[in-house]
């Protein structure tokens, strides 16, 4: 598969930056401290695995005006400068009694003469990477400064893609695709489910994923009863229905969707709750349409899925936005209101217990396109695929 | 390579659990509330890549008496139930309006009559996974309890390792050796360096690694200048250093080291700095004994360093805690008073820099047992290999 290219313009980062700022603005919201790796990442381009030690924090500053500046360790500050930043603050961490809480206050004093509002995400779907302890240090050395919340801000930015997110999106759903309609070659009874997972991730990766930090799924007679789970030793059987769920990453952007496959033989009724979800995933892509709220096509999902499964959904929602993360703003939730817009990407995901508590998923990766949606994942087959 | 059983007997996980209760009596504490992948995994065993999501919050509540209570959303609850806990408490969730807080509350005025001492983590290396509004919320549902500093009830069980998470470690300490040892055929000279790292990647996960979350690293004549960026698609030259350091997993526990090898020739620069770095290494190994603190490990390897490199340290440490997570405390820096103690396992991670700028590091695992540090990766050759 043709590779892409890595990275973003410049151009990039500067309209991502000048739209946070219109939206600080109308808030009354002075600068931006973010401490997140895809909050970060997202306003400078800093890419790094560095944040899986979870050791040090990291911040980024929006300004109400100028370029972001970066608050970071001094190991950090090689890759720092590729960016398209210029103002980049370091110290040497980790540092247990100042881990660039001065410096954060010395930039927030000179920008902001200590005084205003100051946004930080802290709503639902977010949390702060630093240390508490630290946050209330730096509250009370400024104590003219309101901290507010600015989830609003980061999910109105991210919630609307650039052609160029979507290419990457594009690209690692297609990668992973590619792996899935190999699953003939991959997959057969008498394979320990943890062989299956090994098997897929390595097909993933050498069809061209950066990495698949995200792979979970079942397999059980008749269908599988948890859809989180690390895979066990317990090798597939004739009859079994197999899923696999895959967030591979290309780029730092995700794909999110799965597929189901029957070992050797499929029941009837396994058939039937494939065939729901199919059907329930083409309703809920006819419904997404900008302007539609994603409760709309929530309920549109929902109503085909009823055909066959009454039961409460204890899932609580049917899909949701995808890009820089596994799952982004927003829900495809009875809860969101959201409307839809153009460049949104999205997952549909619905799900159904069947056959005494079994369960089905099923999900597919769109992009909202000239007024429609456009499946980015291959399409899966209505009829629930069997491997012989 | 033979592989190991998953998963850890409910006896590793009353045994945590009282050995934190016996921490939290001593401080007043009258209950814990975690909400990180790592802190709930190590009181629960719950294993899943499904934090990859930050939409959903989950919670571990471990009263002063009794086993610890989940408070998860219901898409976990059949995996939980697999666990050693029989307290588990669901929501429906996402649901912005109430993602578990009530059913905290519920718990905290049932458990303590809505008074006392709750500890979280606060301090450094440590980060709260929920929303701060949400947080907020709990506070002012709970006027009476008093939130406070955790840290050191986290801080002192993880940093001591059972024999079972030393054996999971060494495990995946082998089979990165393993796939160490094959860089003859895994690097040359024109690979792209993306494409070192997937064949490094690749070979890892079928040498036996669930996962390779972590491979950061870098390359460039002479040497490298940056140790965490990602790989770009410039090829390997004759004369380059390759760095490749790693965080692959086996059930969940890391290694974390790093090889480095010349690619045709080395010159002589780069072969001293290796040798220096290996034989900080080895004073780092010999001052790592039950009794001695983490600055003087980093003090006997620093003065090895000191040798060839006089410039000051900006990385912060020379080492750090491993297991759980990629990173975990204590660090070995001037900073750090810890007192090591048997069963610590430990990366001993010198690094220097050189010849106009270039880095060089090196790192290995190590625990602590029976008075003295034994390796658990393979020694790297105290001279710089070099790739035909």
């Amino acid at each position: 598969m043709k590779t892409l290219e890595y990275g973003f313009p410049d151009s990039e980062f500067e309209l991502r930056t000048t739209r946070a700022q219109t939206l600080m603005a109308k808030l009354g919201i002075d600068a931006l401290l973010l401490t997140t790796e895809p909050e970060v990442r997202y306003f400078s381009g800093f890419h790094t695995l560095f944040w899986q030690s979870p050791t040090r924090p990291w911040f980024i500053y929006v300004p109400n005006i100028g370029k972001p500046i970066a608050v970071i360790p001094e190991i950090g500050a090689e890759l720092m400068r590729t960016t398209w930043l210029s103002d980049i603050r370091t110290w040497s961490a980790p540092n247990p009694t100042d881990d660039g809480i001065s410096l954060l206050v010395d930039l927030v004093k000179s920008n902001l003469g200590g005084k205003g509002n100051i946004g930080l995400p802290m709503g639902h779907e977010t949390h702060m990477r630093m240390p508490l302890l630290d946050f209330s240090e730096l509250k009370a050395k400024l104590p003219e400064i309101n901290f507010t919340d600015a989830t609003s801000v980061i999910r109105e930015l991210r919630m609307i893609k650039s052609e160029l997110e979507i290419q990457k999106i594009t690209h690692i759903c297609q990668i992973a695709s590619k792996t899935f309609a190999q699953a003939d070659e991959l997959f057969f009874a008498g394979q320990p489910l943890q062989e299956s997972f090994r098997t897929f991730k390595l097909a993933c990766l050498s069809n061209g994923a950066d990495d698949v930090p995200y792979l979970v799924g079942g397999a059980g007679a008749g269908g599988y009863r948890d859809v989180i789970s690390p895979p066990t030793s317990t090798p597939l059987e004739v009859g079994d229905i197999l899923m696999l769920d895959t967030g591979a990453v290309f780029d730092g952007y995700y794909c999110d969707f799965d597929r189901n496959f029957a070992i050797g033989f499929a029941n009837d009724e396994a058939k039937i709750a494939h065939d729901v979800l199919w059907r329930a995933t083409e309703a809920g892509q006819k419904a997404m349409i900008p302007g539609a709220t994603c409760r709309e096509v929530y309920e549109s999902m929902q109503k085909v899925i009823r055909e066959f499964d009454s039961s409460p959904n204890d899932v609580g929602r049917l899909g949701h936005g995808l890009g820089m993360q596994l799952t982004e703003w927003p829900s495809l939730a009875a809860f969101d209101d959201t409307v839809l817009q153009e460049n949104m990407v999205m997952t549909l995901e619905p799900s159904l217990s069947y056959a005494d508590g079994r369960l089905m998923v099923h999900e597919e990766n769109l992009v909202i396109k000239d007024g429609r949606a456009h499946y980015l994942s291959s399409r899966a087959s209505q009829e629930l695929p069997i491997i012989k």
